[in-house]
């Protein structure tokens, strides 16, 4: 079974008939399953979640983008979420049984297919063409409103499609990358201190987890604090790794951890993991779980 | 969704003809998919693991019983597995969105239909009409080849079908259970003692948790000793909880738990316990896990 997801950030959250419109085209998709999605009016902005077979995902987001740009005018588009288009990002990310390399072909497809839609496209994380793209935040720098003059510059040619200006759909951010995993541990004091010293330990920037982003924050209504991380890579930093360091951490100031928080969903496989490690089966995996199993029967029947 | 696993055992485990005719029956049932089935020429026996909605399983088990009575006939069976009948014993298993009441209302229904086709039926373990038809081996008491002396006293009146002995069915025992998880845990010593004093602490017969069964055994080969268990309700007595206990009576004892074993499948529900636990996930569930999530749309789509 092979399982590709996708997330495309479109640049339409207040309007219903339109949000729906899409949510419609991609339940409706052969092969794929809408997973969720949601909007954000102050945004602006609306995040749909589908997986399925590769080919089939490609195919379903091929539609999708064409649709989106038919709907959605970047020339009157208002939001406080940076964004360069109609279809703003897509990221792909392999979850089961497909290597990152065919997740990056699958981004590069796409990318070209929307080039030829007339859109510039630019490709980020594992499937940048260019090192200074691989930061979706530097693709995005100076957002819609500057597009057309970047463009002009050798510093804006996109990677597929043409460098030229579309005033209406504006520039699509096309990638490819691991699983996301936004996990939180909260701490018992009310100490903002202890959650930055926690948060330093963990995570990469200052010597921490090479796959952990991590920052403290006060969770004042319930007068605890907060080591609120992302995990960029759960197969090369486990979220049980993590979890212990944290742990730890908080052991040498006194403090106990209340809970954790796993924001949006996680892969199988993260969780796999977690059970090899705390419950010292060396060799569980999705093959042991009936669900998973009936899973693969699912969708080998196609 | 709605899970019900069914686990029948059929008295033929030699010829594969036969084996592979049940196999297709169910694999091409509708509604129900075939995960596993496995025979043993020994005991001249084989299981067959399926699951599905509710009534398309019990539709499924019908046909199958029904096409196992014409293949195999008990008249010229031998094997070293205890068994009353062709189809010897069908256990119903909730596994997911339904309670025990609609598992053993299924079994029921299949005692009935059973009855019908002319074959004496008993109810065990949560199906059971009577007390003393609990437990497997006590129906299975005096096998096949005492069935029918067995039929014509009191205590041998089926509670569906015929009290007439059927020669070439034999009778089927019809049931509804919790998940069964074989787990085995193995310490670091040669020393039988210390697994069977863990293997008494943690056993409901001896005082320990009230749905664990356990033995202490050798591990001759590989010089180890392992506490092997049955978890026979996963929700009221959590893997986690057993392990834990387990690993503090092997620490007293100064013996390290080297690993632990799941031998065969565990329902997805025993596993998010498991993370609930270890990563203080309070609210985790299959809801945050794509997989399962994915699973939800493929049968919300039948």
């Amino acid at each position: 079974m092979k399982l590709l997801e996708c997330v495309p950030n479109v640049s339409e959250g207040r309007d219903s008939e339109k949000i729906e419109a899409l949510a419609t085209l991609l339940s409706s998709s052969s092969g794929v399953a809408l997973l969720d999605y949601s909007s954000d009016p102050d945004h602006n902005r609306s995040v749909f979640t589908y997986v399925g077979d590769p080919e089939k995902v490609l195919a379903a987001t091929m539609e999708f983008c064409a649709e989106a740009y038919g709907l959605i005018d970047m020339r009157t588009h208002t939001g406080c979420h940076p964004r360069l288009g109609a279809v703003d990002v897509v990221p792909f990310v392999p979850l089961r049984g497909i290597e990152m390399e065919e997740a990056v072909h699958v981004a590069h497809a796409l990318g070209e297919a929307l080039g030829a839609m007339g859109v510039p496209v630019y490709f980020y994380e594992e499937a940048a063409l260019r090192p200074e793209r691989c930061n979706l935040a530097d693709c995005r720098r100076g957002e819609y409103e500057k597009l057309a003059e970047h463009l002009c510059g050798p510093e804006g040619c996109p990677d597929a499609g043409p460098a030229e200006f579309n005033p209406r759909c504006g520039a699509t951010v096309v990638g490819a990358r691991h699983p996301l995993i936004a996990f939180n541990v909260n701490l018992g004091t009310s100490n903002l201190a202890v959650a930055q010293a926690i948060a330093r330990a963990v995570r990469h920037s200052s010597g921490g987890f090479r796959y952990v982003k991590a920052l403290g924050m006060e969770l004042k209504d319930r007068g605890l604090v907060q080591v609120s991380m992302n995990l960029v890579n759960h197969e090369q930093t486990p979220i049980h790794r993590v979890v212990e360091s944290v742990r730890s951490e908080a052991a040498r100031h006194g403090v106990p951890v209340v809970e954790c928080e796993l924001v949006g969903m996680v892969p199988l496989g993260a969780i796999e993991e977690a059970v090899r490690h705390y419950l010292q089966i060396h060799d569980f995996s999705s093959a042991k779980i009936i669900e998973a199993r009936l899973l693969e029967a699912e969708l080998g029947d196609r």
